[in-house]
């Protein structure tokens, strides 16, 4: 390859002045939340916890694990009463899954995308294209005499927008709030944070017409900034103990009009890989 | 759905001690880096910017723009000297893109994995499946009489080592490195930080055998660890501004014997979606 023919060229000074990133981003796992059951006041609990470390900033964002927002929504399924039906049977045999959980994974599902042995990727109700309907068998309660799964919660977006409303007026501050979960990806081995659901920041940012250094229009237009966020918080959630399933973060700049986590699902018709 | 019969069963103590993720997460752009030119001494301008900010702690991790290696190694092509092939002529037309950018972009890669109108996905030589190779027009000092783009670093990885062994030595701390991108994904909008070359850490984590709040094997066995961590930092290098391509991240936890970037690469097998 070849060095530009200018050795050393002293580049312009930049067209435009460039919009400050913030300097600093602090995360904080919030301690002490007790183990959550269906019913519980999420909101309330969420709230004395923030207020524990010292209360909420304006523009501070509160990421939640999508099980602890499902638990509170009661969103289980007893396994031990569920019948599969033929397509979960057949299904099951081909994934080498329990064919009660393909069952239950099916009727969460508008479709399934891909699957394997051991693999079963599905467009989920809500749009999110992820393994098992997002359904957990990990650190759900054991109950005697039942198989409880959990799943997600049934509108994840209206799930933040509430905590989001509550959140702002108990702690009398206004704080956006991210559903998160992990999920695995295509062509990269690992699971990373996203955004299942969001309220009071923009999930997607849009960058259209924002000039680069040199003032010519930026080729990427859209960032996944929720999705960026949950994976921040997910580095503090930690996977096996899931004791800090709620993760505040502070010093984002202030991002433009709130838009719902799913804006961050990329229409059918437009991705190459449905 | 049903919730479990029995109403607020007290689940069992957990059976092992949960293991602590780390509590806090504290990131910090660091200011004052030039632009950077080909053969810049990139680990001593990063030393200094750190000791700017007070220094090193063991566990610090750094995380660089991808652009600022490349450029520090002068991996710039100047289109103008660039005759597209058949190929790349063919390919331009179906994709609406500039012939010779097409013709360097297959020079980058191993293959075309998807490709339509504007969008041209490809299996780039060290392996990740991304747009365009990396190639970046935006950011690239303006050069009169050229044209220049600037790929990819040779091998991220070995950029990453190199960096972390000369600021170890220079901060007399180990500090880990991870060379960073913005990727677009299938499913999903917007551009997510990623990990291009990660030195000092595991890039991926194998919790395989860590077992559950109640004693059960975890279902999910890696985190793609070192995309998490670019992800985070990604939030406060910018894009149109570019102003902040390095950003210290300090608080985690030790996470085991260092594995490089490629370990975040699916092997094609594997992967459903190549």
């Amino acid at each position: 390859m070849s060095i530009p023919s200018s050795p050393r060229a002293v580049p312009a000074a930049p067209a435009v002045e460039p919009e400050p990133a913030p300097a600093r981003l602090d995360l904080v796992a919030l301690p002490g939340l007790p183990l959550i059951r269906p019913g519980d006041d999420l909101a309330g609990l969420l709230a004395s916890a923030v207020i524990a470390v010292g209360g909420a900033a304006p523009g501070d964002v509160l990421v939640l694990a999508q099980k602890i927002v499902s638990k509170a929504e009661g969103r289980y399924v007893d396994l031990a009463a569920v019948a599969p039906s033929a397509a979960a049977e057949a299904l099951a045999a081909e994934t080498d899954k329990d064919a009660r959980l393909v069952e239950v994974i099916l009727r969460e599902s508008r479709r399934v995308v891909r699957h394997s042995r051991h693999v079963l990727i599905v467009e989920h109700r809500c749009g999110f294209v992820m393994a098992n309907a997002g359904i957990d068998r990990s650190n759900v309660d054991p109950i005697e005499g039942s198989d409880p799964v959990l799943l997600l919660p049934e509108d994840a977006d209206a799930s933040a927008a509430r905590l989001h409303h509550a959140l702002s007026a108990r702690l009398g501050v206004p704080i956006a709030v991210i559903v998160s979960d992990s999920f695995g990806r295509p062509w990269r081995n690992g699971t990373v944070g996203v955004a299942l659901g969001a309220a009071g920041l923009p999930a997607v940012r849009d960058l259209r017409g924002e000039p680069d250094l040199y003032g010519r229009p930026l080729r990427v237009t859209e960032t996944g900034f929720a999705d960026e966020i949950a994976a921040a918080a997910s580095l503090l959630m930690g996977q096996g103990a899931e004791g800090r399933p709620a993760v505040l973060v502070r010093g984002l700049a202030p991002a433009g009009p709130p838009r719902p986590a799913t804006d961050l699902i990329r229409g059918s018709t437009e991705d190459l890989f449905r």
